[in-house]
C-alpha cells in the first residue's frame, strides 16, 4: 500500500473551481444572482438562519477575507448566529494520507444524510495556503456527497498560520450549526500540529487507520492516537479483512494501556470499509454511544464550555506572540539573539529577557 | 499496593530542613561560615568552577529569590558558568506516586557514583510552592544517597506557575554541569503538566511503572507514554516477578504501534528492583547506548540546541502573558467576558478581540 508523500486531501486538490459550486447544482444560479449585490450582515443572518447555502457560503468567504471591512462584517454575522449554533456533533477525523479519509468521508457523510442529517465536511489543513485555500475537494473522490442537497462540503481556509486557519474553521462551525446542520465532519491530514487545534474543536476525535503497521503508520503525530475516541481500521475488504481484524485486536490492547478518558469514555477499535460500507453504520453506533454518555454525565457540555475558553486563550496568546514578533526592534534582535542562545553565549532565559526589554522599552 | 493520593515526592516531604544540609554532613559547617558573608558573582561562579557545593547552593538560592538584586545576580553567575555547563546527560525520571521514583533514584543515584560520576539530582514538582519550596527529602527514602559526597540532592524550586518552576530548574542544571556534575537527575510526579516541560530539558526520559494495569496506573498523564525513550517495570522482586514480566511485554507491544522518533531511537522497557538493585545496572547500559546513537546521528546535539531555543520562546511567551493578565484593565473586563463567552453571548474570538483591543488601547 503506497502512501502519497505531499499531504493530499479531497478537500484540498484540484484548483479553479469555486467552493459553492459543489454544495448543489442549483446553487450556482443563486449565487450568480446575489453577486450582482452585496448583502448586509442582516441579511446574510436571515439566509443562514433560513438554511440558504448560498448565505452560508458567502458568509464563510467574508470570515476567510483579509479585507478588515468583510471580517467586521463576518463578525456581526458570527454574533448574530451564536445563540442558534451549539446544536450540532462536531466530529474531528484524521488519519494520515493512504488510509481513505475521503472515501470514508463519503461513506460516512452519504449514510448520515440516509439517516435524515444535515452534514457539513471542513477541513483544517494550513499547509492548503500555498494554494491559498481557494482549492476544492476532487469530485471523483466525493462524488456522491458532493451532489447531496444535505451536505456542504467547505475546503481548508488559508492562512498564514495553523492558529488562523483553526480560528476560521471554528467560526465556520457556528455558521454551519445556525445553517441547520447536525453533523459538522472536520477532516485534518494526521501529519501536523492541526489535529490538537481539531480535537479542541470537536466533541468526538476519530482516528482512521489502515491495517498493516509499518512504515505507512510512522507518519502520524505523536499523541494522536492518545487523543482518539475511536479508531477505526480502514479498507477492511477483500484480503485485508483479516489483517484488518489483527490490527484492531492489536490497537485495543493498545488503548487499554492508556490512562483513562475524563469523559469516562473508553476509545473503541471497529474495521470498517468506506467501499463496501461494512462497518460504517457501527461508527455511527459508537458515537450515538458516546453522545448518550457524555450527556448523561454533563461532560459534552462542559467540554464545550470549556473549549470555547480554551480559543478565547488561545486566541490572545497568539495575537500577542505576532504583536511581539512583528515589532521592527524584536525583528532587527532575533537572529542574532538565537545564534548567541545556539552558541551557548548566552542562556535562553537571558536572551528572552533582552528581547523582552526591548519590547517593553525598559 | 496502594497509591498515596497527594503527591509525595521525596525530595518535598519533610519541612523544617534547609536544601543545603542534605548535601553533605561537612558543607552544614561550611554554610555556616559562608553565610556571615555575602559572596561576589565571581566568587560564587569560581567556587563553582571547583567543584564547591556550598557556592553551588548558594546560587541555586539566589536563581530561586524573588528578590530582584538576587535575581541579577543569579543572571550573573549563569552567564559566567553557561561556557562550562551542557556537559552531562540530562535524564528525566517520572511516574505516579507509588512506582518507588525515590527509591529507583537512590538505587540508580549510587549505581552511577559507584561507577565515579557526580550526580545531581533536581525535582519539576509546582505543587511544592504549597509548601513554599523550602521542604527537603525525607531522609529515610534516600538516606545512601544524602550522605554521598558525589551526589547532590535538591528539591524543587518554589513559583508561582510551572514556567517558573521549569525555569528556575533549567538554570540550575547549567550550574550543577559548571561544578561537575556529570549525571543530571529530573524527577517530575508523573500527574501534570510538568513531564512536558521535563521533557523539554533534558537528553532522556524515563517512565517508572510497576505491574498490575488498573487503577494505579490511571493517574499518570496523557501523552507520557509516547515521550518515554525507556519504561522500566519497578519492584520486580519477590512475588512481583512474573507479573512485572508480563507488563514490560505488554508495554513493550504497545511501544511498537507508537510512531518512530525523531531520533532513531527504539524506546525499551525493562524490569528492575530499587530494592533488590537487579536490572539497575541495565538501566544504565540502556542510556549509554542512548547515547552512543544519539551521538553518531548527532540528534544529541540537535535537540539541546532546539531545547535552548523552545526555552528562549515559552519564556517570551510567559512573560507576554503574565504582563497582559496583570494588567488592571484587563483584571477588570476577564471575568465577564469569560462569562458571556461561556453563555454563548460572544465567541471565543470576539471576546479575545474584545481584551486585546482594551490592552493595546485601539
Amino acid at each position: 500500500m503506497s502512501i502519497k508523500k505531499n499531504n493530499q486531501s479531497a478537500l484540498n486538490e484540484k484548483a479553479g473551481i469555486s467552493p459553492p459550486e459543489i454544495t448543489s447544482a442549483t446553487a450556482i444560479d443563486q449565487i450568480k444572482i446575489s453577486r450582482k449585490k452585496q448583502p448586509t450582515a442582516q441579511e446574510l443572518i436571515d439566509g443562514i438562519l433560513a438554511g440558504n447555502i448560498t448565505a452560508l457560503s458567502r458568509a464563510i468567504t467574508l470570515i476567510e477575507s483579509t479585507n478588515i471591512v468583510h471580517l467586521e462584517k463576518a463578525s456581526e454575522v458570527i454574533n448574530g448566529c451564536l445563540p442558534y449554533s451549539n446544536k450540532s456533533i462536531r466530529i474531528g477525523i484524521t488519519g494520515v494520507p493512504g488510509v481513505g479519509k475521503s472515501t470514508f468521508i463519503e461513506a460516512f457523510g452519504k449514510h448520515l444524510t440516509n439517516l435524515g442529517k444535515k452534514v457539513a465536511v471542513l477541513a483544517v489543513d494550513p499547509s492548503s495556503t500555498i494554494s491559498h485555500g481557494s482549492i476544492l475537494g476532487d469530485k471523483t473522490r466525493m462524488e456522491e456527497l458532493v451532489k447531496d442537497k444535505n451536505a456542504f462540503i467547505r475546503p481548508s481556509a488559508s492562512g498564514e498560520t495553523l492558529g488562523g486557519v483553526a480560528r476560521k474553521t471554528r467560526e465556520t462551525i457556528i455558521l454551519c450549526e445556525a445553517c441547520g446542520f447536525d453533523v459538522i465532519l472536520i477532516e485534518t491530514v494526521g501529519v501536523g500540529q492541526s489535529e490538537t487545534a481539531v480535537h479542541s474543536m470537536v466533541d468526538f476525535f476519530l482516528l482512521l487507520k489502515i491495517a498493516g503497521a509499518g512504515d505507512e503508520l510512522q507518519g502520524i503525530k505523536r499523541g494522536i492516537m492518545e487523543m482518539a475516541d475511536a479508531i477505526i481500521i480502514n479498507k477492511a475488504d477483500g484480503d485485508n479483512i483479516k489483517k484488518a481484524q489483527l490490527a484492531k485486536v492489536e490497537f485495543n490492547r493498545a488503548l487499554h494501556l492508556f490512562p483513562a478518558k475524563k469523559s469516562g469514555w473508553i476509545p473503541t477499535t471497529a474495521t470498517c470499509s468506506a467501499i463496501t460500507h461494512k462497518g460504517i453504520d457501527a461508527v455511527w453506533q459508537t458515537i450515538l454511544n458516546y453522545l448518550e454518555l457524555v450527556n448523561s454525565n454533563h461532560y459534552f457540555i462542559e467540554k464545550r464550555k470549556e473549549q470555547n475558553q480554551f480559543w478565547m486563550m488561545e486566541t490572545i496568546d497568539e495575537q500577542l506572540k505576532n504583536h511581539f514578533y512583528n515589532q521592527p526592534s524584536i525583528i532587527k534582535l532575533l537572529d542574532s539573539t538565537k545564534k548567541a542562545v545556539q552558541n551557548n553565549e548566552v542562556s535562553p532565559f537571558a536572551a528572552a529577557q533582552i528581547l523582552l526589554d526591548s519590547y517593553f522599552k525598559k
